[in-house]
Protein backbone atom coordinates (compact mmCIF):
# COMPACT_ATOMS: atom_id res chain seq x y z
CA UNK A 1 0.00 0.00 0.00
CA UNK A 2 1.68 3.49 -0.81
CA UNK A 3 1.42 6.27 1.31
CA UNK A 4 2.00 9.82 0.71
CA UNK A 5 3.60 12.36 2.92
CA UNK A 6 1.81 15.64 2.41
CA UNK A 7 2.91 17.54 5.00
CA UNK A 8 5.15 17.23 8.28
CA UNK A 9 6.31 19.68 11.07
CA UNK A 10 8.45 19.37 14.24
CA UNK A 11 6.11 19.92 17.60
CA UNK A 12 6.41 19.46 20.67
CA UNK A 13 9.55 17.37 19.75
CA UNK A 14 7.78 15.03 17.69
CA UNK A 15 6.74 15.55 14.30
CA UNK A 16 2.44 16.55 13.51
CA UNK A 17 2.41 14.97 9.75
CA UNK A 18 -0.33 14.08 7.29
CA UNK A 19 -0.63 11.45 4.62
CA UNK A 20 -2.57 10.25 1.96
CA UNK A 21 -3.41 6.91 0.26
CA UNK A 22 -5.54 4.78 -1.99
CA UNK A 23 -8.36 3.00 0.12
CA UNK A 24 -9.22 -0.44 -1.16
CA UNK A 25 -12.14 0.11 1.58
CA UNK A 26 -13.65 3.69 0.06
CA UNK A 27 -12.31 3.04 -3.58
CA UNK A 28 -10.98 6.58 -3.18
CA UNK A 29 -7.91 8.45 -1.91
CA UNK A 30 -8.19 8.97 2.50
CA UNK A 31 -6.40 11.09 4.18
CA UNK A 32 -5.29 11.43 7.66
CA UNK A 33 -2.92 13.07 10.52
CA UNK A 34 -0.45 11.46 12.65
CA UNK A 35 1.32 12.73 15.82
CA UNK A 36 4.11 10.70 16.64
CA UNK A 37 5.78 11.84 19.44
CA UNK A 38 10.15 11.58 20.20
CA UNK A 39 11.16 8.10 20.51
CA UNK A 40 14.14 5.89 20.42
CA UNK A 41 14.60 3.77 17.38
CA UNK A 42 13.14 0.58 17.43
CA UNK A 43 10.61 1.51 20.12
CA UNK A 44 6.89 1.16 19.70
CA UNK A 45 4.65 3.44 20.93
CA UNK A 46 1.02 3.36 22.15
CA UNK A 47 -1.63 5.09 20.08
CA UNK A 48 -4.30 7.04 20.12
CA UNK A 49 -7.11 6.89 17.47
CA UNK A 50 -9.33 10.08 17.22
CA UNK A 51 -12.49 9.66 15.37
CA UNK A 52 -13.88 13.24 14.52
CA UNK A 53 -17.49 15.16 14.15
CA UNK A 54 -19.74 16.11 11.37
CA UNK A 55 -18.35 18.06 8.73
CA UNK A 56 -14.56 17.60 10.00
CA UNK A 57 -11.45 16.41 8.05
CA UNK A 58 -8.68 14.94 9.90
CA UNK A 59 -7.30 18.80 10.29
CA UNK A 60 -9.67 19.94 12.73
CA UNK A 61 -8.46 18.07 15.84
CA UNK A 62 -5.29 18.30 13.82
CA UNK A 63 -5.28 22.11 14.60
CA UNK A 64 -7.68 22.82 17.43
CA UNK A 65 -7.29 19.57 19.35
CA UNK A 66 -4.79 20.79 21.67
CA UNK A 67 -3.72 17.50 22.07
CA UNK A 68 -0.03 17.44 21.45
CA UNK A 69 1.31 18.26 24.49
CA UNK A 70 -0.21 15.51 26.19
CA UNK A 71 0.90 12.97 23.55
CA UNK A 72 4.79 14.42 23.66
CA UNK A 73 4.66 14.25 27.05
CA UNK A 74 2.89 10.44 27.95
CA UNK A 75 4.58 9.55 24.79
CA UNK A 76 1.26 8.59 22.46
CA UNK A 77 0.48 8.61 18.96
CA UNK A 78 -2.14 10.65 18.03
CA UNK A 79 -4.14 9.26 14.76
CA UNK A 80 -6.80 11.61 13.20
CA UNK A 81 -9.15 9.78 10.07
CA UNK A 82 -11.23 11.97 7.90
CA UNK A 83 -14.89 11.56 8.50
CA UNK A 84 -16.02 10.12 5.01
CA UNK A 85 -14.53 8.79 1.58
CA UNK A 86 -14.19 12.28 -0.88
CA UNK A 87 -13.37 13.05 -4.15
CA UNK A 88 -14.84 12.41 -7.76
CA UNK A 89 -17.91 10.35 -8.28
CA UNK A 90 -18.25 9.86 -4.01
CA UNK A 91 -22.05 10.45 -3.59
CA UNK A 92 -23.09 13.29 -1.78
CA UNK A 93 -26.47 14.36 0.25
CA UNK A 94 -28.90 15.50 -2.96
CA UNK A 95 -29.44 18.77 -0.82
CA UNK A 96 -25.55 18.72 0.81
CA UNK A 97 -26.92 18.69 3.94
CA UNK A 98 -23.98 18.93 6.65
CA UNK A 99 -25.75 15.56 8.28
CA UNK A 100 -25.17 13.22 5.47
CA UNK A 101 -22.48 12.36 2.90
CA UNK A 102 -19.23 14.21 2.70
CA UNK A 103 -18.02 14.71 5.98
CA UNK A 104 -20.85 12.54 7.49
CA UNK A 105 -19.80 8.99 7.10
CA UNK A 106 -20.65 7.52 10.56
CA UNK A 107 -18.38 5.06 10.90
CA UNK A 108 -20.39 2.13 9.07
CA UNK A 109 -20.44 -0.08 5.82
CA UNK A 110 -22.88 1.46 3.56
CA UNK A 111 -25.37 -1.29 2.40
CA UNK A 112 -27.64 1.09 0.16
CA UNK A 113 -27.06 2.33 -3.13
CA UNK A 114 -25.80 5.32 -3.68
CA UNK A 115 -23.54 5.30 -0.60
CA UNK A 116 -22.33 1.23 -0.71
CA UNK A 117 -19.34 1.53 -2.78
CA UNK A 118 -17.65 3.96 -0.79
CA UNK A 119 -18.94 4.88 2.23
CA UNK A 120 -17.31 1.86 4.16
CA UNK A 121 -15.97 4.06 6.93
CA UNK A 122 -16.39 0.83 9.50
CA UNK A 123 -13.57 -0.85 7.52
CA UNK A 124 -11.81 1.59 6.84
CA UNK A 125 -11.08 3.23 10.46
CA UNK A 126 -11.07 -1.12 11.91
CA UNK A 127 -9.14 -2.76 9.36
CA UNK A 128 -7.63 -1.23 6.57
CA UNK A 129 -6.08 1.95 8.51
CA UNK A 130 -4.74 0.30 11.16
CA UNK A 131 -2.88 -2.47 9.09
CA UNK A 132 -1.57 0.17 6.93
CA UNK A 133 -0.64 2.58 10.45
CA UNK A 134 1.05 -0.88 11.98
CA UNK A 135 2.83 -1.95 8.57
CA UNK A 136 4.35 1.61 8.35
CA UNK A 137 4.79 3.50 11.57
CA UNK A 138 6.22 2.92 15.45
CA UNK A 139 2.87 2.04 17.12
CA UNK A 140 2.20 -0.86 19.37
CA UNK A 141 -0.94 -3.06 18.42
CA UNK A 142 -1.21 -3.93 21.98
CA UNK A 143 -2.04 -0.56 23.41
CA UNK A 144 -4.59 1.00 21.60
CA UNK A 145 -7.16 3.72 22.86
CA UNK A 146 -9.65 5.67 20.93
CA UNK A 147 -11.71 8.80 21.64
CA UNK A 148 -14.34 9.90 19.69
CA UNK A 149 -16.12 13.23 19.28
CA UNK A 150 -20.04 14.09 18.37
CA UNK A 151 -20.45 11.30 15.99
CA UNK A 152 -16.80 10.43 15.88
CA UNK A 153 -18.04 9.55 19.80
CA UNK A 154 -20.29 7.59 18.40
CA UNK A 155 -17.42 6.04 16.01
CA UNK A 156 -15.49 5.85 19.33
CA UNK A 157 -18.13 3.86 21.42
CA UNK A 158 -19.05 1.33 19.04
CA UNK A 159 -15.62 0.53 17.36
CA UNK A 160 -14.50 0.28 21.01
CA UNK A 161 -17.68 -2.03 21.85
CA UNK A 162 -17.34 -4.13 19.15
CA UNK A 163 -12.99 -4.55 19.92
CA UNK A 164 -12.96 -4.83 23.57
CA UNK A 165 -10.09 -6.84 23.00
CA UNK A 166 -8.31 -4.37 21.01
CA UNK A 167 -8.67 -1.27 22.72
CA UNK A 168 -7.54 -1.08 26.05
CA UNK A 169 -9.54 2.26 26.69
CA UNK A 170 -12.40 4.35 25.24
CA UNK A 171 -13.27 8.09 25.51
CA UNK A 172 -15.52 10.67 24.09
CA UNK A 173 -16.24 14.11 23.75
CA UNK A 174 -20.15 14.86 23.20
CA UNK A 175 -20.69 11.96 21.49
CA UNK A 176 -24.10 10.76 19.78
CA UNK A 177 -24.73 7.85 21.91
CA UNK A 178 -28.19 6.54 20.08
CA UNK A 179 -28.17 7.13 16.67
CA UNK A 180 -31.27 5.37 16.24
CA UNK A 181 -33.23 7.15 18.36
CA UNK A 182 -32.13 10.73 17.28
CA UNK A 183 -32.86 12.75 14.27
CA UNK A 184 -29.01 12.88 13.07
CA UNK A 185 -28.34 8.87 13.49
CA UNK A 186 -31.70 7.92 11.91
CA UNK A 187 -31.05 9.76 9.00
CA UNK A 188 -27.65 8.64 8.70
CA UNK A 189 -28.39 4.85 9.67
CA UNK A 190 -31.48 4.98 7.76
CA UNK A 191 -29.59 6.25 4.29
CA UNK A 192 -26.66 3.66 4.70
CA UNK A 193 -28.04 1.01 6.09
CA UNK A 194 -32.03 1.21 4.48
CA UNK A 195 -35.02 0.67 6.92
CA UNK A 196 -34.72 -2.58 8.54
CA UNK A 197 -33.42 -1.11 12.05
CA UNK A 198 -32.36 -4.67 13.14
CA UNK A 199 -29.01 -3.48 11.00
CA UNK A 200 -28.65 -0.24 13.03
CA UNK A 201 -28.17 -2.18 16.29
CA UNK A 202 -24.56 -2.66 15.30
CA UNK A 203 -23.82 0.73 14.88
CA UNK A 204 -25.43 2.29 18.15
CA UNK A 205 -23.75 2.18 21.34
CA UNK A 206 -26.64 1.88 23.66
CA UNK A 207 -28.21 -0.76 21.79
CA UNK A 208 -24.97 -2.38 21.23
CA UNK A 209 -25.08 -2.39 25.20
CA UNK A 210 -28.36 -3.58 25.69
CA UNK A 211 -27.54 -6.75 23.25
CA UNK A 212 -24.76 -7.55 25.70
CA UNK A 213 -21.39 -5.50 24.37
CA UNK A 214 -19.17 -4.89 27.26
CA UNK A 215 -16.32 -2.95 28.44
CA UNK A 216 -15.01 -2.16 31.88
CA UNK A 217 -15.28 1.74 32.10
CA UNK A 218 -15.65 4.70 30.06
CA UNK A 219 -15.34 8.31 29.91
CA UNK A 220 -17.20 10.73 28.55
CA UNK A 221 -17.22 14.68 28.64
CA UNK A 222 -20.62 16.66 27.81
CA UNK A 223 -20.84 20.49 27.87
CA UNK A 224 -23.72 21.29 29.63
CA UNK A 225 -24.30 24.25 26.96
CA UNK A 226 -23.83 21.82 23.98
CA UNK A 227 -27.11 22.99 21.93
CA UNK A 228 -27.22 19.46 20.67
CA UNK A 229 -27.15 18.15 23.99
CA UNK A 230 -31.19 16.93 24.31
CA UNK A 231 -32.32 16.03 20.62
CA UNK A 232 -29.49 14.39 19.04
CA UNK A 233 -26.46 13.27 22.20
CA UNK A 234 -28.65 11.88 25.11
CA UNK A 235 -26.06 10.91 27.49
CA UNK A 236 -29.00 10.01 29.78
CA UNK A 237 -29.39 6.72 27.54
CA UNK A 238 -25.98 5.88 27.63
CA UNK A 239 -26.13 5.67 31.15
CA UNK A 240 -28.92 4.12 31.46
CA UNK A 241 -27.13 1.82 29.29
CA UNK A 242 -24.18 1.20 31.82
CA UNK A 243 -26.11 1.10 34.68
CA UNK A 244 -27.70 -1.80 33.37
CA UNK A 245 -24.80 -3.51 32.15
CA UNK A 246 -21.99 -2.41 34.94
CA UNK A 247 -19.82 -0.45 32.79
CA UNK A 248 -18.10 2.16 34.68
CA UNK A 249 -19.25 5.17 32.95
CA UNK A 250 -17.55 8.27 34.37
CA UNK A 251 -20.09 11.09 32.90
CA UNK A 252 -18.41 14.75 33.29
CA UNK A 253 -21.41 17.21 32.19
CA UNK A 254 -19.38 20.44 32.29
CA UNK A 255 -21.33 23.95 32.48
CA UNK A 256 -21.43 26.22 30.53
CA UNK A 257 -19.69 24.11 27.55
CA UNK A 258 -20.39 24.17 24.20
CA UNK A 259 -20.16 21.23 21.12
CA UNK A 260 -16.78 23.25 19.87
CA UNK A 261 -12.85 22.52 19.95
CA UNK A 262 -12.99 25.02 22.42
CA UNK A 263 -14.70 22.55 24.51
CA UNK A 264 -13.01 19.58 23.75
CA UNK A 265 -9.18 21.25 23.61
CA UNK A 266 -10.39 22.02 27.36
CA UNK A 267 -10.40 18.52 28.51
CA UNK A 268 -8.15 16.94 25.61
CA UNK A 269 -5.22 16.20 28.57
CA UNK A 270 -7.60 14.89 31.11
CA UNK A 271 -8.91 12.08 28.42
CA UNK A 272 -4.82 11.36 27.16
CA UNK A 273 -3.87 11.54 31.12
CA UNK A 274 -6.80 8.65 31.50
CA UNK A 275 -5.86 6.80 28.13
CA UNK A 276 -1.73 6.96 28.90
CA UNK A 277 -2.86 5.58 32.51
CA UNK A 278 -4.40 2.36 30.76
CA UNK A 279 -2.17 1.70 28.01
CA UNK A 280 0.79 1.65 30.12
CA UNK B 1 -17.00 53.44 20.97
CA UNK B 2 -19.92 50.47 20.37
CA UNK B 3 -18.61 46.53 20.68
CA UNK B 4 -20.01 44.00 19.11
CA UNK B 5 -19.62 40.20 20.38
CA UNK B 6 -19.61 37.89 17.27
CA UNK B 7 -18.87 34.54 19.53
CA UNK B 8 -18.31 33.28 22.64
CA UNK B 9 -17.26 29.95 24.44
CA UNK B 10 -16.56 28.76 27.15
CA UNK B 11 -12.85 27.15 27.34
CA UNK B 12 -10.15 26.38 29.89
CA UNK B 13 -12.81 27.66 32.72
CA UNK B 14 -12.45 31.08 30.75
CA UNK B 15 -14.49 32.70 27.74
CA UNK B 16 -12.88 32.95 24.34
CA UNK B 17 -14.91 35.02 22.29
CA UNK B 18 -14.37 37.01 19.45
CA UNK B 19 -14.99 41.24 18.57
CA UNK B 20 -16.17 43.15 15.96
CA UNK B 21 -16.05 47.26 16.39
CA UNK B 22 -15.66 50.42 13.96
CA UNK B 23 -12.22 51.80 14.11
CA UNK B 24 -11.29 55.22 13.83
CA UNK B 25 -8.17 54.41 12.93
CA UNK B 26 -8.55 52.46 10.00
CA UNK B 27 -11.29 54.03 8.59
CA UNK B 28 -13.07 50.05 8.59
CA UNK B 29 -14.64 47.65 11.09
CA UNK B 30 -12.44 45.75 12.91
CA UNK B 31 -12.29 42.37 14.43
CA UNK B 32 -10.16 40.71 17.23
CA UNK B 33 -10.12 37.68 19.53
CA UNK B 34 -9.70 38.07 23.32
CA UNK B 35 -9.69 35.30 25.89
CA UNK B 36 -10.61 35.88 29.19
CA UNK B 37 -9.54 33.93 31.90
CA UNK B 38 -12.07 33.07 34.91
CA UNK B 39 -11.84 35.91 37.96
CA UNK B 40 -13.37 37.65 40.76
CA UNK B 41 -15.92 40.27 39.97
CA UNK B 42 -13.99 43.73 39.91
CA UNK B 43 -10.80 41.97 39.88
CA UNK B 44 -8.48 43.23 36.89
CA UNK B 45 -6.10 40.70 35.23
CA UNK B 46 -2.57 41.08 33.77
CA UNK B 47 -2.91 41.24 29.59
CA UNK B 48 -0.75 39.67 26.76
CA UNK B 49 -0.95 41.16 23.20
CA UNK B 50 -0.50 39.00 20.26
CA UNK B 51 0.51 40.41 17.15
CA UNK B 52 0.02 37.97 14.34
CA UNK B 53 1.81 36.91 11.45
CA UNK B 54 1.17 37.63 7.25
CA UNK B 55 -1.72 36.44 5.84
CA UNK B 56 -3.46 35.94 9.44
CA UNK B 57 -6.61 37.01 10.83
CA UNK B 58 -7.12 37.24 14.59
CA UNK B 59 -8.31 33.39 13.75
CA UNK B 60 -5.36 31.65 13.28
CA UNK B 61 -3.33 32.20 17.15
CA UNK B 62 -7.13 31.88 18.27
CA UNK B 63 -7.88 28.38 17.00
CA UNK B 64 -4.02 27.32 16.47
CA UNK B 65 -2.00 29.11 19.41
CA UNK B 66 -2.37 26.64 22.37
CA UNK B 67 -2.50 29.75 24.78
CA UNK B 68 -5.80 29.11 26.31
CA UNK B 69 -4.13 26.42 29.21
CA UNK B 70 -1.16 28.74 29.98
CA UNK B 71 -3.09 31.58 30.24
CA UNK B 72 -5.81 30.23 32.56
CA UNK B 73 -2.98 28.93 34.74
CA UNK B 74 -1.04 32.64 35.11
CA UNK B 75 -4.52 34.52 34.63
CA UNK B 76 -3.79 36.47 31.53
CA UNK B 77 -6.16 37.78 29.39
CA UNK B 78 -4.84 36.84 25.66
CA UNK B 79 -5.79 39.83 22.94
CA UNK B 80 -5.04 39.44 19.49
CA UNK B 81 -6.22 41.98 16.55
CA UNK B 82 -6.12 41.53 12.92
CA UNK B 83 -3.26 42.31 11.14
CA UNK B 84 -5.23 44.64 8.48
CA UNK B 85 -7.88 46.60 7.97
CA UNK B 86 -10.16 44.50 5.63
CA UNK B 87 -13.76 45.35 3.72
CA UNK B 88 -15.12 47.29 0.84
CA UNK B 89 -13.17 50.25 -0.65
CA UNK B 90 -9.53 49.19 1.26
CA UNK B 91 -7.28 48.99 -1.02
CA UNK B 92 -4.64 45.35 -1.41
CA UNK B 93 -1.66 44.57 -2.96
CA UNK B 94 -2.45 45.08 -6.70
CA UNK B 95 -0.84 41.79 -7.45
CA UNK B 96 -2.81 40.41 -4.69
CA UNK B 97 0.67 39.07 -3.05
CA UNK B 98 0.82 37.68 0.22
CA UNK B 99 3.10 40.21 2.01
CA UNK B 100 1.31 43.72 0.99
CA UNK B 101 -1.76 44.92 1.70
CA UNK B 102 -4.53 42.69 3.20
CA UNK B 103 -3.47 40.99 5.93
CA UNK B 104 0.17 42.25 5.78
CA UNK B 105 -0.77 46.07 7.42
CA UNK B 106 3.49 45.21 8.77
CA UNK B 107 1.64 47.78 11.92
CA UNK B 108 2.56 51.14 10.73
CA UNK B 109 0.21 54.24 9.62
CA UNK B 110 1.01 54.21 6.20
CA UNK B 111 1.66 57.53 4.83
CA UNK B 112 1.94 57.02 1.42
CA UNK B 113 -1.20 56.42 -1.23
CA UNK B 114 -3.44 54.30 -1.68
CA UNK B 115 -2.41 52.99 1.54
CA UNK B 116 -2.83 56.00 3.61
CA UNK B 117 -6.12 56.30 4.47
CA UNK B 118 -7.24 52.68 6.22
CA UNK B 119 -3.51 51.01 6.96
CA UNK B 120 -3.05 53.01 10.57
CA UNK B 121 -2.16 49.58 12.02
CA UNK B 122 0.45 51.49 14.39
CA UNK B 123 -2.43 53.74 15.58
CA UNK B 124 -4.84 50.84 15.93
CA UNK B 125 -3.12 48.54 18.30
CA UNK B 126 -0.78 51.04 20.20
CA UNK B 127 -3.65 54.15 20.91
CA UNK B 128 -7.30 52.53 19.85
CA UNK B 129 -7.70 48.90 20.58
CA UNK B 130 -6.14 49.74 24.10
CA UNK B 131 -7.98 52.41 24.76
CA UNK B 132 -11.03 50.18 24.03
CA UNK B 133 -9.73 47.07 26.15
CA UNK B 134 -9.29 49.19 29.43
CA UNK B 135 -12.75 50.80 28.82
CA UNK B 136 -14.52 47.16 28.45
CA UNK B 137 -13.11 44.50 30.02
CA UNK B 138 -11.28 43.59 33.65
CA UNK B 139 -7.41 44.27 31.99
CA UNK B 140 -4.63 45.99 34.32
CA UNK B 141 -3.11 48.48 31.99
CA UNK B 142 0.19 48.67 34.58
CA UNK B 143 0.42 44.97 33.79
CA UNK B 144 0.61 44.43 30.30
CA UNK B 145 3.09 42.47 28.01
CA UNK B 146 3.39 41.58 24.34
CA UNK B 147 4.03 38.89 21.74
CA UNK B 148 4.28 38.22 18.05
CA UNK B 149 5.59 35.72 15.21
CA UNK B 150 6.98 37.39 12.45
CA UNK B 151 5.59 39.93 11.02
CA UNK B 152 4.01 40.30 14.24
CA UNK B 153 7.13 39.77 15.89
CA UNK B 154 8.06 42.49 13.99
CA UNK B 155 5.18 44.28 15.34
CA UNK B 156 5.49 42.81 18.90
CA UNK B 157 9.59 44.65 18.87
CA UNK B 158 9.23 48.05 17.58
CA UNK B 159 5.49 48.58 19.94
CA UNK B 160 7.48 47.08 22.77
CA UNK B 161 10.99 49.07 21.79
CA UNK B 162 8.73 52.45 21.28
CA UNK B 163 6.95 51.73 24.44
CA UNK B 164 9.08 50.79 27.00
CA UNK B 165 6.78 51.96 29.87
CA UNK B 166 4.14 50.04 28.87
CA UNK B 167 5.10 46.51 28.42
CA UNK B 168 6.91 45.18 31.04
CA UNK B 169 7.42 41.97 28.72
CA UNK B 170 8.31 41.82 25.40
CA UNK B 171 8.55 38.63 23.47
CA UNK B 172 8.49 37.19 19.67
CA UNK B 173 8.64 34.37 17.63
CA UNK B 174 10.34 34.40 14.74
CA UNK B 175 10.31 38.05 14.00
CA UNK B 176 11.10 40.27 11.44
CA UNK B 177 14.30 41.61 13.36
CA UNK B 178 15.19 44.59 10.57
CA UNK B 179 12.51 45.21 8.01
CA UNK B 180 14.70 47.51 6.46
CA UNK B 181 17.40 45.20 5.60
CA UNK B 182 15.14 42.14 4.33
CA UNK B 183 12.57 41.57 1.28
CA UNK B 184 9.37 41.82 2.74
CA UNK B 185 10.38 44.39 5.23
CA UNK B 186 11.01 46.91 2.41
CA UNK B 187 8.55 45.88 0.22
CA UNK B 188 5.85 47.39 3.27
CA UNK B 189 7.91 49.97 4.75
CA UNK B 190 8.71 51.24 0.80
CA UNK B 191 4.58 50.79 -0.14
CA UNK B 192 3.21 52.00 3.37
CA UNK B 193 5.89 54.94 3.92
CA UNK B 194 7.64 56.12 0.83
CA UNK B 195 11.04 55.53 -0.56
CA UNK B 196 12.54 58.02 2.58
CA UNK B 197 14.26 55.26 4.83
CA UNK B 198 14.42 57.66 7.61
CA UNK B 199 11.27 56.96 7.96
CA UNK B 200 11.36 53.14 8.71
CA UNK B 201 13.52 53.29 11.35
CA UNK B 202 10.85 53.81 13.75
CA UNK B 203 9.15 50.65 12.34
CA UNK B 204 12.33 48.31 12.53
CA UNK B 205 13.66 47.10 15.65
CA UNK B 206 17.43 46.95 15.25
CA UNK B 207 17.21 50.53 13.78
CA UNK B 208 15.01 51.32 16.97
CA UNK B 209 17.84 49.54 18.95
CA UNK B 210 20.65 51.16 17.11
CA UNK B 211 19.05 54.67 17.27
CA UNK B 212 19.03 54.85 21.27
CA UNK B 213 15.72 52.30 22.22
CA UNK B 214 15.98 49.95 25.23
CA UNK B 215 14.31 47.34 27.07
CA UNK B 216 15.75 45.58 29.94
CA UNK B 217 15.37 41.87 28.09
CA UNK B 218 13.81 40.54 25.39
CA UNK B 219 12.37 36.34 24.54
CA UNK B 220 12.94 35.59 20.85
CA UNK B 221 12.04 31.73 20.14
CA UNK B 222 13.26 30.84 16.68
CA UNK B 223 13.08 27.53 14.40
CA UNK B 224 16.24 26.48 12.96
CA UNK B 225 14.79 24.67 9.87
CA UNK B 226 12.56 27.94 9.43
CA UNK B 227 12.25 28.51 5.76
CA UNK B 228 12.64 32.79 5.96
CA UNK B 229 15.41 32.58 8.63
CA UNK B 230 18.37 33.79 6.39
CA UNK B 231 16.85 36.06 3.67
CA UNK B 232 14.04 38.06 5.92
CA UNK B 233 14.36 37.18 9.71
CA UNK B 234 17.75 37.70 10.35
CA UNK B 235 18.04 36.92 14.56
CA UNK B 236 21.80 37.61 14.00
CA UNK B 237 21.08 41.11 13.54
CA UNK B 238 18.71 41.13 16.49
CA UNK B 239 21.70 39.40 18.43
CA UNK B 240 24.18 42.04 16.96
CA UNK B 241 22.28 44.95 18.33
CA UNK B 242 21.10 43.60 21.37
CA UNK B 243 25.26 42.87 22.62
CA UNK B 244 25.59 46.09 21.32
CA UNK B 245 22.60 48.13 23.41
CA UNK B 246 23.16 45.90 26.85
CA UNK B 247 19.60 44.07 26.26
CA UNK B 248 19.67 40.63 27.56
CA UNK B 249 18.08 38.73 24.39
CA UNK B 250 17.66 35.37 25.38
CA UNK B 251 17.48 33.72 21.98
CA UNK B 252 16.45 30.32 21.70
CA UNK B 253 17.12 28.56 18.42
CA UNK B 254 15.13 25.54 18.04
CA UNK B 255 16.50 22.41 15.67
CA UNK B 256 14.15 20.99 13.50
CA UNK B 257 11.14 23.87 13.70
CA UNK B 258 9.85 25.52 11.43
CA UNK B 259 7.24 28.84 10.79
CA UNK B 260 4.15 27.57 11.41
CA UNK B 261 2.06 26.90 14.47
CA UNK B 262 3.41 24.17 15.08
CA UNK B 263 6.36 25.60 16.23
CA UNK B 264 4.35 28.64 17.80
CA UNK B 265 2.05 26.52 20.26
CA UNK B 266 5.34 24.35 21.19
CA UNK B 267 6.77 27.12 22.71
CA UNK B 268 3.42 29.29 23.42
CA UNK B 269 3.87 27.84 26.88
CA UNK B 270 7.09 29.00 27.89
CA UNK B 271 6.20 32.25 26.63
CA UNK B 272 3.57 32.86 28.46
CA UNK B 273 5.26 31.50 32.19
CA UNK B 274 7.85 34.34 31.21
CA UNK B 275 5.50 37.06 30.72
CA UNK B 276 3.53 36.09 33.93
CA UNK B 277 6.87 36.52 35.90
CA UNK B 278 7.10 39.53 35.17
CA UNK B 279 3.42 40.64 35.12
CA UNK B 280 3.02 39.76 38.58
Amino acid sequence: MSLQQLSAAKSFDGVQAVYRHASSATGTDMTFSMFVPAHEAGETLAVVWFLSGLTCTHANVTEKGEFRAACAKHRLIFVAPDTSPRGDGVPDDPDSAYDLGLGAGFYVDATEPPWAANYRMWSYVTEELPELLFAHFPADAKRQGIIGHSMGGHGALTVGLRHPDRFRSVSAFAPIVAPSQVPWGQKALGNYLGPDRTAWRAHDAVALIEDGARLPELLVDQGADDPFLEKELRPDLLREACAGAGIDLRLNLRPGYDHSYYFISTFMADHLAWHAERLK
